[in-house]
């Protein structure tokens, strides 16, 4: 495995991830740290950044660079945004930043921010269509989306650092105060025309402050995942925030539950800046990124020989990435999906489920035995432990869900669906257990891993009778297969006969 | 990685596990299949198997076969133990077997079975002093260790399946017959005058019959750990789950939380038989295994080129397999050991903690990066969750989940140990505290995972001084472990300087 790290070095945070990978193939993070270094601090009107804000940042990216060669990276891209590119005296910051480390700092433009954070968010998101913005300490930037290609930009001085220092003077913030920081949240928006066209598409957010806000939300409404990549955070879940946030002095607001210390001062503004953007689009709600310019710098690594830097099948790739990094058996994986495949077109009268499902079905085929990686027994609930905390690109939190439960049900029991109530449809406690079912029969009917039986010839008829097609003597598969059908013939309310041919 | 496949027909069930291995250095159980074929069932006093038990034990075998060759074992070992060493037909089971797979099976003597069993155990359990049993489908072994050392052994006819047969006949049992049950049990275990006088050492329990009472028992009392492996089953316990299982009916036998279907109608005569034995030795309580006859044998070929097949130390070795199973980085990790332990020994004026808290502090800084495995983010909660679910050997229940404590706190917050009061002693949330917050304070300053600081020389007045020994600058390191010193400060009561020398 080769290892990358990508700094940022931004207007509020400086950030570091180390990934591991093999190009194309799989990655993995392996290290993040991120500092609030607020390097815009006090940089007021005369854009000169200050001595301690400088010092503060430079020690922090020395922190990184040593943390880089000491895990034994290969390659170390240190990028610099609108705090740095604006500065008057970047001088100074330079003399500082190269007395204390080799580390070569680049200055990206507004533009390249842009397409970073578009890269990181695309490549980890469901939307093709639509829009996608980046909210950071200085600026942010709006990315218009069409067959999940960019094909416009936006930048603009609208950021969470710069927005403070310019608009909040007071603890809690004056009614006063809070008018002008809406209007010039609403005002920093305003030439985007284009931007109302695009909200029958999906519209993306990226950085602290948007995870930030996700994560408030979620715990005011008990929500069952730790997730916050691909949370649906609504317009009006904004609007309460901001109000409740606005009411609150500084110490007030630390109380909220999931208020990072370092981000007490500045998500007001943050929450101002997103509610004014998504108001001017009439998006009703917006899909978090937990990746943004950092993981964009990665990919355009990680897929360095291909045409452009975008995985062609988000989806399908991070499900091949996290079996591959917990050592799935291939060949296994794939007799289990194709006979659960099987299972699923011709039982298709009886569940009338289409493409959806039946891709769901085929990862969680992919992915039931990786639980083993923790350990033997009970990997089916490691395997439902590992898909909740992994790196999962381009799903919604319920498809998540789901594919977590079959794993889970892949052998034996039932995992309690009632903590996900607020994720699940009404009928998916069906949809789960018909799929689960499935998947069951299928890893019984390859338990010798031995790839014996080929396929399955199903009738429906009072009864589902499964004939099983071997390549020799399934008498075990079969027996075992039988043993555990109940789960089928319950979910579908029929007989099940399993037999040789 | 080699792989072993070791397969031991018993009386009542055949097992199955492949473990994966690099000899000496680490392994992890890849594969476990157990069938209860019950090759005694009608055996009756002529000792013929039966056509049918032959049937199921024969295809199990070579499904067992097939999956070891399809999963890439290099070596397979195969052992049959009471049911087939006393068969007056065995010539019938080896032409069924012959016919059917070229796996090679070896009949292994009542000695061995004891000494395989043994070996299981002894590295498993924390045991130095006093007994170790198994109770099979057709026969107990019972072994007196010194020194981790075997010194007797003993093998009787008292099996769950051949008792079964013998006493049980009716459902529920009749007074009378459980009587007459409980009488042979006693008579079987009158001939161990030297059980007795081992009392004061620990008794542990292998087989089948001992972990399902013990899965009996943690549901009957919520117990907060799934782990059935090092558990202390009472003799007060056994008593009272033969009781219950007396009274019913085998359907009402089923219900009982934690009773798996193919035990219910043998647990009530292995109950009765392990409570004989305890009683014949005054053995207040077991402690469960999970290793066994299969582990023995996997563990003469793991330590083959030691002068004898046993962990030298077991716990040690356990953490480190751990950690290598998970790619933890050894510099790192020995860096944050001796940190943690520096601070440990001088700050003993103020905690009192001796050699054993010292020795699970050293294992919780081996294991507290393992979590990045799973994922990066929340890696402390993941590797509390690894330990948890990891083969840990010679540890108590308590000290497994003060380890696992200590690696959830090692970066932030903190574990809500509530669930865990039943296992855990009234000080061991100070105690955890403790430990946590020095483990966190030498994780911080190894940040950069560089070893720039070499050691800690610590003060301790009205207030606890930390002076830093490092080779460089250390500035972000001192930083950061200052801002994370909060849980020493509470913890110990008194106010912390972490300073540069």
């Amino acid at each position: 495995m080769q290892k990358l790290g990508v700094i940022d070095l931004g207007s509020n945070t400086t950030r570091l991830i180390v990934m591991a990978y093999e190009p194309g193939h799989c990655f993995r993070l392996t290290d993040e740290v991120s500092e609030t270094v607020r390097l815009a601090e006090g940089i007021g009107p005369s854009r000169m950044l200050q001595p301690a804000p400088i010092r503060r940042a430079v020690e922090a990216l020395r922190m990184f660079y040593s943390l880089c060669i000491s895990t034994g990276v290969n390659e170390v891209i240190a990028v610099g945004t609108s705090a740095i590119r604006e500065a008057a005296n970047q001088a100074d910051f330079w003399a500082a930043l190269r007395t204390a480390t080799p580390l070569d700092l680049r200055i990206i433009s507004a533009e390249d921010e842009a397409y970073f954070g578009y890269l990181g968010a695309i490549n980890a998101l469901p939307i093709q269509h639509g829009a996608l913005f980046d909210t950071g300490g200085g600026s942010t930037q709006v990315m218009a989306v069409a067959d999940r290609k960019r094909t416009r930009s936006f930048s603009v001085q609208a950021g969470v650092v710069r927005f403070t220092e310019q608009f909040v003077q007071s603890d809690p913030i004056s009614r006063t105060d809070l008018r002008r920081l809406r209007a010039a949240a609403r005002d920093a928006f305003a030439p985007l025309d284009w931007l109302p066209d695009l909200s029958n598409g999906r519209l993306g957010g990226i950085g602290g402050t948007v995870r930030q806000l996700a994560r408030i939300d979620q715990k005011q409404r008990a929500y069952p995942l730790e997730r916050v990549h691909g949370y649906q955070l609504t317009r009006e879940a904004v609007e309460r925030i901001t109000e409740e946030l606005a009411r609150r002095s500084r110490r007030e607001r630390l109380q909220i539950p999931g208020m990072k210390e370092e981000r007490a001062d500045v998500t007001l503004a943050g929450a101002v800046i997103i509610a004014a953007l998504m108001d001017r689009g009439n998006f009703p709600y917006l899909l978090v990124s937990g990746q943004g310019v950092r993981e964009g710098i990665f990919y355009q690594h990680f897929l360095a020989d291909q045409p452009q830097p975008l995985l062609n099948e988000p989806r399908q790739f991070s499900v091949l990435n996290l079996a591959r990094l917990t050592h799935y058996e291939p060949e296994h994986c794939a007799r289990v999906a194709h006979l659960s495949l099987s299972l699923f077109d011709q039982l298709a009268p009886l569940h009338g489920y289409g493409a959806w499902e039946r891709e769901l079905l085929g990862y969680a085929a992919i992915l039931h035995d990786i639980g083993i990686s923790v350990g033997y027994y009970d990997h089916h609930k490691h395997g439902e432990y590992l898909i909740h905390n992994a790196t999962l690109l381009g799903f919604s939190h319920r498809e998540i869900v789901i594919i977590a439960s079959l794993v889970r049900n892949h052998r034996k029991g039932w995992g309690d669906l009632t903590a996900y109530s607020p994720i699940l449809a009404t009928d998916d406690e069906t949809r789960i257990a018909r799929l689960s079912a499935m998947l069951r029969l299928a890893e019984y009917l390859e338990r010798s891993k031995s790839q014996i039986v080929r396929d399955v010839r199903v009738q429906i008829g009072d009864e589902i009778v499964i004939d099983v097609i071997a390549d020799g003597d399934a008498h075990v598969e079969i027996w075992e297969a039988s043993r555990r059908s109940g789960l089928l013939k319950r979910s579908f309310g029929r007989e099940v006969q399993i037999r040789a041919t």
